[in-house]
């Protein structure tokens, strides 16, 4: 049995940036409901030299996006890093679906063996299947993971089913 | 392109397993170096209610057996919870990957569409696709992602680089 790099690259990473949406209603909730700044939360960091909150929420819309377009040899819109609050971290996240939604399944047809290089180390290349499998989704499930486990130490009522989103 | 179930959830959790015994090598040097008694970091939770750092470490040891088992109609062998340090947790995950290594391609055949259903709610089933890319996957990186962010808020010195580890 096979799952396509359709629902891998793009269905999957819909599911990731839904969740992460829910997650952060629930932060905002919790912000409003406590008398907290948003920006005290989404400067939070479990060390002081790791990403904060809204690092870390940039990057999963990021490499969401970034990820099908490099197996497909498009391009990805980059957008400003200028949010300061939930709602604007939410619109980025809903433009990331939006732009998810223009892939189809055809487009992946020679992703497993196309060359991807990271912008960051544009020496290296890596074949699509690596970047998919060892790169990608290990970094978005990082990110989000790391985005609830930030909310969640610092009081954030959420649990392990607003991480999976509803379950087909 | 496709991705076979064999290498989402045998192959890619052998890696997962890897990287998780690679970062509680580092745990374990860190906490010898500063004198720190193991069990201090696994006992460490990032919020009171949450699961403890050895409590992710055993569910990431788990889930990897039992996800493949259950697509494939196994058993996968169950462990008992009696580790006291980092040694007896990395023997935990080495007998893990000896069993993802019994695995083979074939056994996947019917995977997609067989019933799953989670020992602890066996009114509910899962189509097998489903139960691999919403629940399997995301679960097991979120256990690894949590384990590493335990490490990181208490000073081990691992990065985006153990986590992944090496890249083919």
């Amino acid at each position: 049995m096979n799952v396509s790099y359709y629902r891998l690259a793009v269905l999957g990473n819909i599911r990731v940036l839904d969740n992460l949406s829910h997650l952060l209603d629930k932060a905002a909730a919790y912000a409003a409901a406590n008398k907290i700044e948003e920006r005290a939360l989404l400067d939070a960091r479990l060390f002081p030299d790791m990403f904060p909150l809204i690092r870390q929420i940039r990057m999963v819309s990021d490499m969401s996006r970034f990820a099908p377009a490099w197996l497909t040899g498009k391009e990805a819109p980059k957008f400003e890093d200028d949010e300061t609050g939930f709602a604007a971290l939410k619109m980025r996240i809903a433009n990331s679906i939006v732009y998810l939604q223009t892939f189809k399944e055809s487009d992946f047809a020679d992703s497993a063996a196309r060359e991807v290089r990271l912008p960051w180390n544009p020496a290296k290349a890596y074949r699509g299947e690596v970047f998919l499998l060892q790169h990608s989704i290990p970094n978005i499930y990082f990110h989000l993971t790391t985005a609830y486990a930030l909310l969640r130490h610092n009081g954030v009522p959420v649990g392990k089913a607003d991480y999976l989103g509803s379950i087909d």
